[in-house]
C-alpha cells in the first residue's frame, strides 16, 4: 500500500536522474527506504546506501568469498563456537545441478524465476551491486569493439573509399572499447574476489557459462580492431596467450556436451552456445592476420566441426532443448556471427576470397535476411545487457560484406555494404540508448540477479505423488503428478 | 449391397475406356449414379456430370473463393439476412494447425484419413475436379522435363557419342514438358481462383507444402533442357526472375523449421523436404551454366547448409518425426536428387569436375545403390501423382553419371551411364503407364482429396479422460487415455 | 560354500599359470570341478576338460549348426520320432529383435545381463571355447596391425630420421599381425562352422555387429603396413577384392540406420559405429596409396557423409541413444580414428597435405586432447578384448601426427610425434599386459558370453500391468508399470 506521499515522490523521481534521486534519497532517510524496497525491488544501478546497508544482511554471506571460513577462523581464535549453517549452505551450492537451473528458471536467458520457486537471497531488497553485476555485461565490450573493427574495415577498404570514412572513428571506438573492457573486467574481478560463490553459480548456469567466452573474444576483437596509428603488427606470441584460455574453456564446455551428464548437448543446446564457437573463428582470423598458419587452421577446424554440430542441433529443435526460445528472439542473431567471421578467417587462411569464403559468407547472409524479415521480435522482450552480445553478429556480417565488396566490386555490393553497416551501427546505437535509459532513467539496468540465487532444493510436493513427465497431445512435455501406482 | 444389374455393369465398365463409360453413364441416368457414388467413391478423372451436379452441394462452398462473402453481399443488397455458418467455417479453416494434419492423416504422403476422423466434404460423392487436382500433379512436370535434360546431355556428351542419340528426343520431350507445365499450371491457377481455401489448405499441409517448389523447379528444368535449336543462351536476367520466388518460399519454409512452432524440423522432417532444398542446386546449376558467378554460389551455399541439416535429421530418424515412412518407400529416392544436382552445379561453379564434384556425385551414387538393392518397395504402395516427383532423382543421378563419364572416360563409366539412363527412362515410362492406367482405365487418378478436407476439430472423447502420449516398450508413442489422476 | 580345502586350492591357483593349473586340475578330478563351476563361472581361456564335458549339455545344441536338423534326419532314418523343441527354439532365435538386446543387456558394450533377465545357456558352467570366443577378438588384430603401420611411418619419414627407427620393428609387428589375424580368423571360422547360431546372434547384437568390420579393416591395415622388403606395391585388383565386402556390409548397416526398424540410428547410435565408418577412410588411403583415383574418392565420400551424420548424432546424445555410455569410457577414443585416417587419405587423394588434410587432422587432434585430459576413464571399467579396438585410434592419430611432422617440420611437431607415438605404443603394451594377465593369470579372457545367450522372451510380469516408459524429472526414461487404466 503506497500512501499518497510516496506515490507523489514516485512522480518526482521520474523527472529526476538517478544521481539526483540518490541525493534526494539521502535527505529522505529511512522513510523512502521503506518505499524503495517495495516498489523498486528490481534494484538500482549504483551501490547506494540502501544496498550497502542491505549488504549486511546475513543471507548475502552465502555468496561471499571466504566469509564463512574467515569468521569461523576468527571465532575459533577468540574461542567462540560459530553456527555452521552458512558453511553448510555453501556446500549445498556445490551440489547445484544444471537440471535445477532448468527447473527453477525460464525465459530465453533462463533469467526469470518460475512460479512456486524460491530464491535464497532477499527478494524485497536491492542486493549489493557486485551481486547484481552479471557476466553478460561483457556483451557491451563485444558490441563496441566489433564496431571498432567494422569502422576500421570501412576506412581501409578501397571499394568503400567513396564514403570518405576516416580512421578517427575506429580510433575513438577502439579506445572506448578498451576502457569499457577494463571497467567491466575490474568490476567483475571484484565480484570474483568478494562474491566467488556468485561467480561459480554463473559458471554453472547453462546459458551464462557461454558468456564466459565474451571477455576472451573481446580481447581478440580489440587486437583485430587496433588502429593502424598504434601498431600495424602485433607480436605473434600474443596470439598464443590469447588463445590458450579459449582452448581450455572449450575443452571443458564441449566435453560437457559429449559426456552423459546434465549438460549434454541434447539438453543445453541454445543459440548462446554460438559464443563458445565463434571464438575459434575470431582467433583463426586474428592469427592468420598476424601471419601464422598452423594455429589459425587448428582453431578453424575445431570451430567448423562444432559449428556443424550446433547448427544441425539448433535447427532440429529437439523437444529436449528446453532453453531454446519458443518464439524468435534477438538471441537468434548469434546464428549469423560464426559463418560471417568464418568467411573472413578462411579468406585470410587460404589467402584469397575463394569459394570457401563465399560459402560461409552467403550462409551468414541468408541467415541474416531470414531473421531480418521476421523483424517483429524486438518487441515484447525484456531488455538485458545480453542484447549487446546479440547485436555484434550484425556488425560481423556487415564487416564480411565490406570485405566481399572489396572482392566483388560493383554498385550492388557497395549499396549492400552501406546498408548493412548502417543497420549494424543503428542497432548498436539503439541498444546503447536503451542501456542508458535503463541505467539512468529507469535505474534498472542491474536488477537483482535471481538466476544465480535459486535454491538448490525443489519446492516441496505432496508426499505420495511423484512428478513424472508425459507428453501431451501437442508433444510438449507436461509435468503431471503420477498416482502412486505409476511408481510401482 | 450391389444388385446383379450393377455388378454386371461393373464388369462391362472394366472393358470400357473412361470416355465410353461416361457416355454409357449418360444413357443410364440416375440409376448408375447410385451405384457410382457407392462403389466408386474415390472419384473419376474428369469433371463429369455427376460431379458438376455434386458441386452444387452447399458443403463445397466452404472451399470456394469469395463464395460466402459474395453471397452475403448480394443478400445484403437484397435486404435478406444470410446465415453466417459458412463464413464461420472458413474462419475455422484459418485456425487449421499443422498438428491437426498429423493427427487426422496417415501414410507417407499424409493422404489417408485415420479412423474415427471425419472430413468436411461429402465422402460418398465425387468432388468437383478442381478440388481433386492436387499440387502434387506438378510431379509430372518434374519427371518429364528432367528426362528432357538427360536426353540433351546424352546427345551432347562426347563419351556417349557411340549411342548416336539425336537431339530430337530432347526436342520432343521438352515440348511435351512445356505443354504439360502449361496445362497443369492453368488448371492449378483455376483451382487457386475458384477454390482458394483448398489451395491454402494444401499450403498448410506439412507434406504438400514442399510440392509448391515443384512448379518453380520445373521452370528451371525447362530452362536447363531447352534444345540448342531454340536457343543456346538465355538472358541472365531471366535467372533472377526464376530464383526470386524460390528464395522467398525458402525463407518461409526454413524459417518455420527453426521457429518453435508446430512446423519445427524435429516434427516435420520428411524426405519431401528435399524438394525445398534441391531448387537451390538446380538454380545454381542453371545460373552457372548462364555464366553467372555470385548468384549461383549464393544458392549453392544455402542448399549445402540446409541439405546438411536435413540429411542428418532424416538419417537420425528421430522419434518425433512422425511423417517419416516406417518402411522404405519411393519417396526415399528424393535423397539422391540433391547431391546429384549439387555435383553438376559445383562442376559448373568451379569450372571443373574436381574432387568436390566427385564428393557429391559419389554420395548420390551410393545412396542410389543403397535404395536399388532394397528394390521391393515399389510393391504394396498406393500409386499417386507424387510418384513422378520421386522418379526425377533417378534421372538426375543418371545425368550426373553421363557428365562423370565425360570426365572419366572408359568402358565402365559408359556402361554405368547407359544402365542408369535406361533405368531412369524405364522408370519414367513405368510411372507413365501407371498414370495412364489410373487415368483412363481405373479412372481414379484424381480421387477425392481427403487430405485437404480434414475437420479442424478432433473427434470427441470421453469427458474425464485426457489423451496423453506415453512410450511403450518398443519406444513407439502410443496414445493412451490417462486416468483423471494423471491430469492432477 | 567353499570348504577350507578348495579355498586353499584357490590360493595355490593364484600362484600358478593357467597351464599349470590345468595340469593340477587333471589330477584333482571331479572335486575341483565342483569348485570351478561355482567360484569361476566366468570361464577359463582354454577348451579344458570341464568345458568339453559341459559341451555335451543339451542346451548348447541350441547354438550348434545343423545340430537339430542333423539329429532329426538321423532319427528319421532310424524311424524314431524326435522332440521338435530344439528346432522350435532355433526359430525363436530368428525372431530375436534389436530391442531385446537393449532390454536384456546393459553396459557400454551391451555385455552384462540386466537383473531379472535369464539366459538360455547354463550360467554355472564354462561354455565350449568357441561359444565364448567373441567377434571383438579382432580388436587385437586392429591394435597390432595399426602399430605396424605407425612404426613403418616412423622409419620412413624424414622428419623422424633422428630417432633412427629401423624397419625391423615394422617387419616384426607385421608378421605378428598376420599370424594373429590368421589365428583369430581360423578360430572364428570354426565358430561359424560349429556354432552358426551364435555368430548370427553376434551379428544381430547392436554393438557387436560393428565389430564385423574389424577383420576387413585388419586386412586393409596389413596391406598398408606391409614391409618394403616384402613388396613396395601391391596389385591394384587386390584393393577391389578387399573393398567389396566392406561396401556390401555398409549398405546393410547404413540401410538399417535409415529404415524405420529397431536399428534406426536414433536408437543404435554408439561410438562403436565408428568402426563401420573408418573402413571407408582406410580403404581410401590404401587405394590412393596404390595409385587409384576414383575408387578411393568414392569411399572417402561415403565415409565423409556418414561420419558427419554419426558425429552430430553422437554429440547430441539424444535421449533415445540408450547404448551410449553415461560416463566417459575407452570406447570414446573411436571418435579420433576416422578424422585421423581421413586426413591421411585426403593427403593421398589430393596429392598434398593441404588445408583439407589439416582440417581433418586438427579435428582428430582436438578430440584426442579432449579425451586425454579426462584421463580417469581407464579405471573402474571391466577389461575386455574390445579395448584393443579402442586403442587403435591412438595409433592412427600418432601416425597422422608423424605425417604432419613430415609436412610442417620443426622441433614442436617432432616432439608431438614422439610423445604421441610413445603414448600409443605404451597404451598398446598396457592393453597387451592386461590381455596376458586375463588370459594366463586370471584365466578369464574369454568369459561366458552372456550377450549372445539372452532369451527371446521378456521375463514375465504381473498380468494386468503393462510396462510403459515415462520420463522422470531427470528426463531419463524409467520403466514403470502402468495401472490398467493407462492401457485403456
Amino acid at each position: 500500500m503506497s500512501n499518497p506521499a510516496t506515490s507523489d515522490l514516485l512522480d518526482k523521481q521520474r523527472q529526476l536522474s538517478c544521481g539526483e534521486f540518490s541525493r534526494l534519497e539521502k535527505r529522505m532517510g529511512g522513510r523512502i527506504m521503506t518505499f524503495h524496497s517495495k516498489s523498486m525491488p528490481r534494484g538500482s544501478m549504483f551501490l547506494d546506501k540502501e544496498a550497502s546497508r542491505n549488504s549486511h544482511d546475513k543471507r548475502f554471506d552465502l555468496f561471499r568469498t571466504m566469509s564463512g571460513k574467515l569468521e569461523r577462523q576468527i571465532s575459533n581464535l577468540r574461542g567462540k563456537p560459530i553456527e555452521r549453517s552458512l558453511q553448510e549452505d555453501k556446500e549445498i551450492t556445490e551440489t547445484l545441478t544444471a537440471d535445477r537451473f532448468f527447473d527453477a528458471l525460464q525465459g530465453p536467458e533462463l533469467e526469470t524465476l518460475k512460479e512456486k520457486e524460491k530464491i535464497v537471497l532477499p527478494e524485497d531488497k536491492t542486493w549489493p551491486f557486485l551481486l547484481r553485476f552479471p557476466i553478460t555485461s561483457y556483451g557491451m565490450c563485444l558490441g563496441v569493439s566489433s564496431q571498432a573493427i567494422m569502422w576500421k574495415t570501412l576506412a581501409t577498404t578501397d571499394a568503400e573509399k567513396f564514403l570518405h570514412v576516416t580512421q578517427v572513428v575506429n580510433h575513438v571506438l577502439w579506445w572506448i572499447s578498451l576502457i569499457l573492457l577494463l571497467a567491466v573486467s575490474i568490476t567483475y574481478l571484484f565480484k570474483t574476489i568478494f562474491f566467488f560463490e556468485a561467480v561459480r553459480r554463473e559458471f554453472k548456469h547453462p546459458i551464462r557459462v557461454n558468456f564466459f567466452f565474451a571477455p576472451l573474444i573481446s580481447i581478440l576483437f580489440l587486437a583485430l580492431g587496433i588502429p593502424h596509428s598504434i601498431t600495424s603488427s602485433l607480436p605473434s606470441t600474443l596470439w598464443y596467450f590469447f588463445m590458450a584460455p579459449i582452448l581450455f574453456l572449450e575443452m571443458k564446455i564441449y566435453g560437457q556436451w559429449m559426456s552423459g551428464g546434465q549438460r549434454r548437448l541434447s539438453k543445453v543446446a541454445n543459440p548462446t552456445n554460438h559464443l563458445s564457437i565463434v571464438g575459434n573463428f575470431v582467433g583463426a582470423l586474428l592469427g592468420a592476420s598476424m601471419g601464422l598458419k598452423e594455429g589459425p587452421m587448428f582453431f578453424f577446424s575445431i570451430g567448423l566441426a562444432y559449428y556443424l554440430v550446433l547448427f544441425v542441433t539448433l535447427y532440429q529443435r529437439l523437444p529436449t532443448n528446453e532453453t531454446l526460445p519458443k518464439e524468435l528472439h534477438p538471441v537468434f542473431f548469434l546464428f549469423v556471427a560464426a559463418p560471417a567471421v568464418a568467411s573472413m578467417a578462411w579468406t585470410r587462411i587460404s589467402a584469397s576470397f575463394d569459394l570457401g569464403s563465399r560459402l560461409a559468407y552467403f550462409i551468414s547472409l541468408f541467415l541474416y535476411f531470414s531473421l531480418v524479415v521476421r523483424i517483429n521480435f524486438f518487441r515484447g522482450f525484456k531488455f538485458s545487457l545480453a542484447w549487446w552480445a546479440y547485436t555484434f553478429p550484425m556488425t560481423a556480417v556487415a564487416t564480411a560484406t565490406i570485405k566481399y565488396s572489396g572482392e566483388v566490386t560493383g554498385v550492388a555490393t557497395q549499396i549492400l555494404s552501406v546498408l548493412m553497416s548502417g543497420a549494424a551501427s543503428l542497432t548498436v546505437m539503439g541498444v546503447l540508448v536503451m542501456t542508458v535509459v535503463h541505467a539512468f532513467v529507469k535505474c534498472d539496468l542491474f536488477p537483482n540477479d535471481v538466476a544465480i540465487a535459486i535454491s538448490t532444493e525443489q519446492p516441496k510436493q505432496k508426499k505420495w505423488f511423484k512428478q513424472v513427465k508425459v507428453l501431451d497431445p501437442e508433444d510438449n512435455q507436461i509435468d503431471v503428478e503420477a498416482p502412486p501406482l505409476l511408481n510401482g
